[in-house]
């Protein structure tokens, strides 16, 4: 492990992201180079303390730890192609958002160019960067996660959760996908509501509590999907399935839903008529895994 | 309102939930007359005090507050509908579960034989029945309401939401359309992840926690919604769009996902269409509730 205040680290991309996590390497006593296309934007970090590299060149020459904040993996390898000899040895921790498959292929791409490489899959909006509850996924180079552990710690919770290097893509997006989830059904629940005449704000207040008391059932649910077995001697898919009928119907006679759940009720029709109809709600778990 | 200690109170069904509240009342101090299509089931609560009724006309009149907890509306009107007139005069609770329509339409059958209605939606399971967590939403008949709620307080906690009768069963709707939302999108992220070899178990203990923070952004979402304010300074719904994309994407790489999200998907791209594209995330409350 390196001593957090010896590393000198380059930030490349000052965008909203970027420039909260150069910003909170600096507050944390990282010497930081920063770089970005739009040069004025290194303006504020520059007078908080860092140096502005004038290329990609020299700012991914300045430290062994570099870290690629872009707006997508295409402005990645816009940038990094052409200095891709020039980062060969050192370490790329590249924390710009993309799919599992993009995050493996630029691994590819780094391993071709002898670059050691950590993907990054970030649970933070720049606001919480640096602040209790902001978290980032990597995976890749193992030993390039151990060694720069404590600065990367100091942007963010870090939890490295494999050398697949897609694997903090794929956790960050799963994540993702059952906040967007859990988003959509309080905007249909909240759509509901609304035929009567309550707030979105009223609803919010029900539905916080509520929510939050649910994911006391996670482990539960995630219990019968390991095990596989399904049985159950309480509700079950046939009594989901009528609540599930009554939610679309009920949104349907209020003009409001869009099928926010009709994908559910259709996982649930199939799986009932493969016979599961007795078995636990979370059964449609193997309708989700193989469709 | 009653003292809580000489309200007699009738419950109809005696299936898991019927027979979860009667036990509750009793414990609670009420005298309760049960009645059962199968009679059996009033076994264990008369030995725990309860007077069985052998009819159902013989139930209803033995209390002023009658609650039924049956299969579905059919039934509910199968037992009623004959009784009525000895119903007359009194308070039915309807705790069975059915949609916002079908209330209104019992409320409409209980007015036109003189029978007070309250409709009930339960946030419960049987096994949390008299414990904290349980909530029943109650619609419909005011004062009625407020006369006998400290006897509904026995069985959870008690939310009168209107006199539309059908607003329990629209507030009860909504909230388990966030909580099933939010189940589909967590098998989703659990689909997601297993393909890289990490159990739902584990993924749980992510997911918990952060579907729990996140419900912390409810109240954000839901002022937007009450004023109709989408403009953002930070993330839009290009930006969304860009992640939903991704996990729909990633999820087709890995054949999972079963279109969980291509509802979002497709309001998203609706609302961007419809040039709200630099608007905020929550600008999809418009796409459910204008579909
Ligand atoms: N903001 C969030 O809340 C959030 C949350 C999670 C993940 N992320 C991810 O973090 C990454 C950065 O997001 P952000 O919010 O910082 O975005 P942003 O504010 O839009 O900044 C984008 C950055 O990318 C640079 N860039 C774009 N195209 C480029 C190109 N072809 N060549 C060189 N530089 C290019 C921009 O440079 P110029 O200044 O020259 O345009 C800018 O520095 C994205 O992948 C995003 O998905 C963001
Ligand atoms: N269980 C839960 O976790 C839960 C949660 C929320 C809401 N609910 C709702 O609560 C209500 C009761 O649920 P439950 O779990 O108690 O169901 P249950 O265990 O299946 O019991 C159903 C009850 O309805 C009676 N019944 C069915 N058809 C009838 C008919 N035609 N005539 C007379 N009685 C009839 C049954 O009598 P027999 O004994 O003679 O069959 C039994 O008492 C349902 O509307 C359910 O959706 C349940």
């Amino acid at each position: 492990m390196t001593d957090a205040h010896d590393t000198q680290v380059t930030v490349l991309g000052l965008g909203a992201m970027g420039a909260a996590m150069a910003r909170t390497l600096l507050a944390a006593g990282h010497p930081a180079t920063v770089w970005n296309r739009t040069p004025h934007r290194a303006d504020d970090l520059v007078a908080a303390g860092a140096r502005a590299a004038d290329t990609a060149e020299h700012a991914v020459t300045s430290s062994p730890l570099v870290i690629a904040c872009l707006f997508d993996y295409d402005s990645v390898y816009e940038v990094l192609d052409p200095v891709a000899r020039s980062l060969s040895g050192r370490v790329l921790v590249n924390v710009t958002t993309g799919s599992p498959a993009q995050a493996r292929e630029m691994a590819g791409w780094a391993h071709d160019h002898g670059i050691t490489y950590l993907d990054g899959g970030m649970l933070a909006v720049p606001e919480t960067i640096g602040q209790p509850g902001a978290a980032i996924f990597y995976s890749g180079a193992p030993a390039a996660f151990e060694q720069y552990r404590p600065v990367l710690d100091a942007v963010a919770d870090s939890h490295y959760v494999g050398d697949d290097a897609g694997a903090a893509a794929l956790h960050d997006l799963a994540l993702l996908a059952g906040m967007y989830a859990m988003f959509a059904g309080f905007f249909h629940g909240a759509a509901m509501v609304s035929t009567a005449g309550v707030s979105a704000k009223e609803f919010a207040a029900l539905a916080g509590p509520w929510l939050t008391a649910m994911t006391a059932s996670l482990p539960d649910l995630a219990e019968s999907i390991d095990s596989g077995d399904y049985t159950t001697d309480v509700q079950d898919l046939e009594f989901t399935k009528s609540a599930v009928d009554l939610i679309v119907r009920a949104g349907r006679d209020q003009h409001v839903g869009a099928g926010v759940l009709e994908p559910v009720q259709r996982i649930i029709d199939a799986q009932i008529a493969d016979g599961h109809g007795d078995e636990v709600f979370s059964r449609i778990y193997e309708g989700i895994t193989h469709p």
